[in-house]
């Protein structure tokens, strides 16, 4: 028999436990599918009295995450701390320094250190997995590293937060506010009492940035996410949106256009028909537009113990059956340093819903400024009257220079007759 | 630089032909990616003459597939010929003797001789790869053999064929009969002249059992697979379909129940909100339930030049890595020869149709038949009247065993009032 794969992890709060029960319960399986055993050997967190529900007797205690990384008995170090400095970062370095295999589920380190990681871990001859740092258990990193690596990919996109997911589909289906339904959220355990991370689009940008280096082959490049989260979508836009053919998603979406990147995360109006509008609740998706493949769509759960388990397994796994695939698809000296599209040279259509004075005249202004501004409107919808109240009107714009979108909606917001800031919301096509 | 990976591609009809040209096209990312350039060496087909549209003058001309296998200067053979018997399985078995690795792309080889080339190619250590047999180029297996590889996986299920799911589509949006739509289909080239193999399930079969194999960690059991096509779909089954909330799809489902396998490929009724359902036209689908990662969905297309040579592709990049895995997630040794379920043994819920005389008594006679095979009714729908003439009767069934449901549906054909053979429909749940 040959040799087992030692295993130490960092951090047992759900997905840690989680991890170590899948080690334990698949252990005859793993060893079958792996040609080895897989022996957790040591494990470290802040509380070595607590009860996680598994038994962690066997294992070496490690108090301090980074003694573990360097000095455990272990071919991988499991990093499941969090956050992209301190402890995990410097676990994560430690591990490869001293030439372990990394596997980790930290979104935040990846996005912020991912080119600097895998020089260091290629250097030293080690993987540096990170499955479990985009969707979940959806196993999308491979795919697109592996499973379709024989493509150019334009495109690649997807519902990559279960929070702002979960909040949208009910707002959608209660008519209720965003506050309100964030509080449910939050009650059930789907938010965080602190929800800014998620509900504000970073998490969508850290897992953004992380599939669009193994996409397109580039340094991650974080910074150069474009970034807005869900707080400003009201009922009355997605009940405009249901009306007009549309469901709103919170999207990540990267594109790769005459080598240049563009990265961006922020609502955006979907085609009910189009897979991607179908995906609801906490589940996630991303879909891949491969130049051979066509589209690929994949859907699972993003967060959670198991899934989240699940996806460090397949890292492991990867790593006991001797696999060796560069960190991002391409060596890391091979990464290139992709100029950005900035938002302002984003192409694409437009929803705007503005509040104005139903009074005579006010329609004529606004589409003074457009003209102004150059930008052709495609529709507009304008329901119930009110006379001398504000009522909405909206308005769709087939694809458009975002700057000149961003120009003629300053304008006019200026206007006497328009009583609230517009609001604009993307509309995103997928070959429709 | 590393030493090429060198290729010799045997078929050259569509897939070859766009195998050629994605290896002629990403020549340089592939090398990036791969560490080593990816580099054909010889191809063969039965019409040297033939304009494929790519140039295939640097390759050595084979016109025996056997011999390219055997003697091309070749670490890869990629058989496109098709078959499970013949020159394809003769050109596999030469190629893995001669010590190189395979990709092919032959759903029939490997449902019907599948366990016997693992054992082959593992004992003399090369890959046998056949990404591109299951679903085109959704990236299912490599999913399945890695990326799920932490999991118990109790079920995996979809949409396999894209013509049967092109008709079922069109069917339901026209309102249309099936031979209508299946000349239709024909005309537009997304059906044979002899469509048998993909309407009779025939080839959602093949699939299904590769897939239950790599899922289970079984031997390939094709002739266990229970199949039934979609000929005796009718426009009004879909109707009621429709009107109880569920759409008919062909599926390929394969479970596991303590120890023994279902495999079963026959139109289902899916609630019209389960993922699976909100595939349509000549899409594919695979689902994938797991202990760990709950369900994953994978969506695409399943067919085609583009989408079948980017499976193969990801093959030929495997072995280009390195990437070492058992053919069927475990190593051929492990394989189990496990029980099949057989169908009378399933159990699930059921829809049938029955044509009756709409005069008094009918329904009695049925339910007492229903009584005497203990069978319990859910919920029955008639509609309209029209008194002497026959009309529809919708019955749905709970959980049921399909034995006692076959019982129940012969002798209820046996009654005087019931005018036609009744129409059954299985009813697939998904945690619902």
């Amino acid at each position: 028999m040959s040799e087992p794969l030692k295993i130490a992890v960092a951090g047992l709060g759900t997905v840690g436990a989680g991890l170590i029960d899948l080690l334990q319960k698949h252990a005859d399986v793993l060893q079958s599918r792996c040609g080895r055993p897989l022996q957790v050997t040591a494990v470290s967190a802040r509380d070595k009295a607590k009860d996680r529900g598994v038994n962690l007797s066997a294992y070496q205690w490690f108090d301090d995450a980074v003694e573990l990384a360097a000095k455990a008995d272990a071919d991988v170090v499991v990093e499941l701390i969090g956050g992209s400095e301190g402890v995990a970062k410097d676990m994560t370095e430690a591990a490869i320094a001293a030439g372990r295999n990394v596997v980790t589920a930290n979104k935040a380190l990846i996005a912020h250190h991912g080119t600097e990681l895998a020089h260091a871990a290629e250097g030293a001859g080690v993987n540096l997995g990170y499955e479990a740092a985009v969707a979940g258990g959806i196993p999308i990193i491979k795919a697109l590293r592996e499973g379709l690596a024989g493509n150019g990919v334009s495109r690649v996109y997807g519902i990559l937060n279960g929070t702002c997911n979960y909040i949208l589909t009910q707002m959608r289906e209660s008519g209720r506010e965003f506050d309100d339904v964030l509080a449910e959220a939050q009650e059930l355990g789907y938010a965080e009492a602190d929800p800014s991370f998620d509900v504000d689009g970073v998490d969508a940008a850290h897992k953004l940035a992380i599939l669009a280096s193994v996409a397109f082959g580039c340094e991650v490049n974080f910074e150069a996410v474009h970034v807005e989260g869900i707080r400003h979508i009201s009922p009355l836009d997605i009940q405009f949106a249901e009306e007009l053919g549309y469901k709103i998603k919170l999207l990540g979406v990267a594109a790769l256009t005459n080598g240049h990147v563009e990265q961006r995360v922020h609502p955006c109006m979907v085609r009910k028909s189009a897979p991607i509008a179908t995906v609801e609740g906490v589940f996630n998706a991303v879909v891949a537009d491969g130049d051979f493949v066509d589209t690929v769509m994949q859907e699972g759960r993003g967060a959670g113990a198991g899934p989240t388990a699940s996806a460090v397994a397949a890292d492991i796994i990867d790593i006991a059956r001797g696999s060796r695939i560069p960190t991002f698809a391409v060596p890391a000296a091979d990464l290139k340093a992709l100029p950005t599209l900035p938002m302002e040279k984003h192409r694409g259509a437009y929803y705007v819903r503005l509040m104005v004075l139903d009074q005579p005249g006010v329609f004529a202004d606004v589409a003074a400024v457009l003209r102004d501004c150059a930008v052709s409107m495609e529709a507009v919808l304008q329901r119930g009257r009110a006379p001398g109240e504000p009522v909405p009107v909206v308005m769709t714009f087939h694809e458009t220079e975002e700057a000149s979108m961003t120009a003629a909606l300053e304008k006019i917001a200026e206007l006497d007759t328009v009583v609230e800031q517009p609001r604009m919301i993307r509309v995103e096509t997928f070959g429709e």
